[in-house]
């Protein structure tokens, strides 16, 4: 089902290079539901992996999965009020079941707080049914009117929802850098993607949490792109929802909540950041296969060699590698093929090679070949897999450093959203500062603010009183 | 949050027994949505084992994953005559996405043939496409008017579908055994449940399917329920959506499809099918924890006793024990929760146990206590916990062979329907007859039809001409 014709692209014409790699790397297809796309098999395959890890460690945090319905009752929807106007333009609705009409209309989930807060009221009596820590693996809907674009924006999309309660606000909070940390491991080892961490603004934080947790990252074309987010909700929802227990002295006391999230969205970005004119590029912590192995025949020798690439296969079983022994296919073809998949390292073997007892090394991310001895392929691919890890953070790194740059006025924040820059700039904390900025960049937001600041700050580049933090403002998703 | 008042309810009134289990034993509760549940940390974590060990052998036979989209245009559901009609009146439709109509209405998918099918008519084109072995782990939703019941019988639930596609009908029909094996392996190895493996009748199979292979459970209220299930659909969906290739003298042939499916009913099949009056039993296969360890404390030995309990703890820690050292619980209370709970081994251990090197341990089945000596728990526990499983499926094997009856008149299939008999009938396969058994049985239905039928079958109960087979019969949910 690969379209083998290549990428017409270049990475610079983002939009049409990236959809070009999705489609032809066989990663995604559009359907006839606008906004809701096919996750095609090692896309989900990929989107499993980070499932696994990610749950992995939110299980040693003792947190537990669980399930709750699809569909919301309306009038659950609306008992928090800045949730209810932050998602209703957005909601799916269900009328019907079959002929008849539902006296209540039904919301298809765009995130379950609406419909699991109502049962937490239930169940939660006593301090001692605290910590609860549930999540939730499921599927979303948000019918955004924004153009769609496969994986970083569809009306559907698969993520984790944690929902977790506390007794205290000090409990509740001191789960902020656990998640973080769980989805900056995810981010970091797994996806080799760096990211800028930091709290949003009143304007931009999550609807109806107390304040939002970031992270940020920056994509090919220049734009700013929200991945994983944790959400300290304080006593907002326990408020609405009426999440109340006895405390150890039998006192009624309101409960704190947090949420958190990843969504699939993340692997849009990681194949947008990594990928280059050949086709994607993998991660080998991610990809599937880490390895094809391609043998090169000649009709004289055509039968050792395969033999030597069966051997080589089972010498290299921990790497999950892909033999390609079709014959009606040329070694040329068989590279372009793997190259536009994306498959971390390809390992030609060839009737010479075969006399010096080596194979061909070929690394996805810098295509270089390097000739390795048959019996140090074990030691070696390792080894090569962790460079190629190792180098496409650092690649990614220094394309996120390179495009941040500080500006203390107005006039340089306007120079640098125009050339796709990340801008750090002295802001104070007023809505309308913040409204003002958005206006005078033609769009730019701030992304987050992070926790390390300056002890001088300046001036607020808006209003010229002093500011109140150093934001990151950029052009985003 | 778990109710440690126990079970009121004799396992005769099957209704209230199966309600008071789920509920106290913390494994689903009700929500305000109609027949939709919520699944609890402990249901969805032995759901999580049945989608890991099913999930583990579909890959095996080369089946990969994939996610479609949750929605469902309206005029792609209505291509399959047989299909629409089975399904639209229990479709769940969104008409609405925030304050805008939509043009046309979309399915909350029932199942996703509908969905799936225009993609794969895209994406086949050639005999080398085939076969296609796609797979998704999802939620489903059918708007059932019939009365719901917790995991049996929900309006939405998860499940797997499996949509497989090949070039011939041999190839197709030759996946039948692999995929009932599959299951087959599931439902007994692990859930400790067997079944009554057959063909459903032209009346009773999938809305579109050429045929339905089913797996058929006897529950303790004495209804059968139906399990996981295959079906083959010939050429009729890929006929309804095109689904065409060219074969190797490239000439265009339609395709042979099938679909199959194990679901969250099974989680309801196997907590009813094992249960008792004092609660939940799980099969060691599938329970989350197979062990729970009580020290006895008496004060002066307290310090010495909980160090052998973690000692026994970390000794047994394969089958993920837990270890419930709370004080201000009595051991009885602790008992009965864990009885209620279901965990298939539970070990005491007291002042008296640590004089003698040993421990108590108490099977959950049969609530029988024994001695082991502490240094034989490594090697004892596990022959145990393979004894409650084999003993568990025995029971269930035992309670399905002596509710089945050879009957050959319909005087007595009406009494073997009364007394909750699954009743092995002589039938014909006219659709009148079928019809007129179902009325004149209040409601019995032919369940399926075993592969290995006698030569002499008789005559058909209803009409009395030639029977073409055995057919199972029985109430059935």
């Amino acid at each position: 089902m690969v379209d083998n014709k290549g990428i017409t692209a270049e990475k610079d014409e983002f939009s049409e290079w990236f959809t070009q790699i999705m489609l032809k790397a066989d990663l995604a297809d559009y359907t006839d539901v606008s906004g809701c796309i096919v996750f095609k098999p090692t896309a989900y395959e990929i989107w499993e992996k980070i499932k696994q890890e990610t749950d992995k460690r939110f299980k040693k945090l003792g947190i537990k999965n669980c399930y709750f319905p699809l569909f919301i009752p309306e009038r659950f929807l609306s008992k928090e009020k800045e949730h209810v106007k932050g998602f209703s333009p957005e909601v799916a609705w269900v009328t019907h079941a079959g002929d008849t009409k539902l006296n209540e209309r039904l919301a298809v989930r765009p995130t379950s707080e609406t419909i699991m807060y109502p049962s937490y009221s239930k169940w939660i009596r006593s301090y001692r049914d605290l910590p609860l820590k549930l999540n939730q693996w499921n599927n979303v809907v948000r019918w955004e009117f924004k153009h769609p674009v496969l994986f970083l924006r569809t009306r559907e999309f698969l993520w984790n929802e944690g929902h977790t309660v506390y007794a205290t606000k000090e409990q509740a909070e001191k789960e902020k850098d656990e998640i973080i940390n769980v989805y900056k491991e995810i981010c970091e080892d797994y996806l080799a993607l760096p990211s800028l961490i930091g709290k949003k603004t009143e304007k931009e934080k999550f609807a109806g949490a107390e304040y939002t947790i970031s992270m940020e990252f920056y994509m090919p074309n220049g734009k700013a792109i929200q991945g994983p987010d944790f959400h300290h909700d304080g006593q907002n929802f326990a408020k609405a929802y009426d999440i109340k227990f006895l405390d150890e002295n039998e006192k009624p006391q309101c409960a704190y909540q947090n949420t958190f999230a990843i969504t699939t969205r993340m692997l849009g970005v990681m194949f947008a950041i990594h990928s280059d004119k050949k086709g994607l590029i993998l991660p080998p912590q991610i990809a599937p296969n880490q390895i094809v192995i391609i043998p090169i025949f000649k009709e004289e020798s055509k039968k050792q060699i395969l033999q030597e690439a069966k051997k080589i296969k089972q010498t290299l079983s921990n790497h999950n590698p892909i033999l390609d022994e079709r014959e009606d296919q040329t070694p040329g073809f068989k590279f372009n093929e793997y190259e536009l998949k994306g498959i971390p390292i390809r390992i030609e073997i060839g009737p010479k090679d075969l006399e010096k007892k080596q194979a061909i090394v070929v690394r996805r991310d810098r295509l270089t070949k390097t000739p390795v001895k048959l019996n140090n392929l074990k030691t070696e691919i390792p080894k090569i897999l962790e460079d190629i890890q190792k180098s496409l953070f650092k690649k990614a790194e220094k394309l996120l450093e390179d495009n941040i740059i500080e500006v203390k006025t107005i006039k340089q924040l306007q120079e640098a959203v125009k050339n796709k820059k990340i801008a750090l700039i002295p802001l104070c904390n007023s809505r309308e500062c913040e409204d003002n900025l958005k206006f005078k960049t033609e769009g730019a937001k701030v992304l987050n603010i992070d926790d390390k600041q300056p002890r001088e700050k300046g001036n607020c580049v808006i209003c010229s009183k002093p500011a109140d933090y150093i934001a990151r403002v950029g052009k985003s998703y």
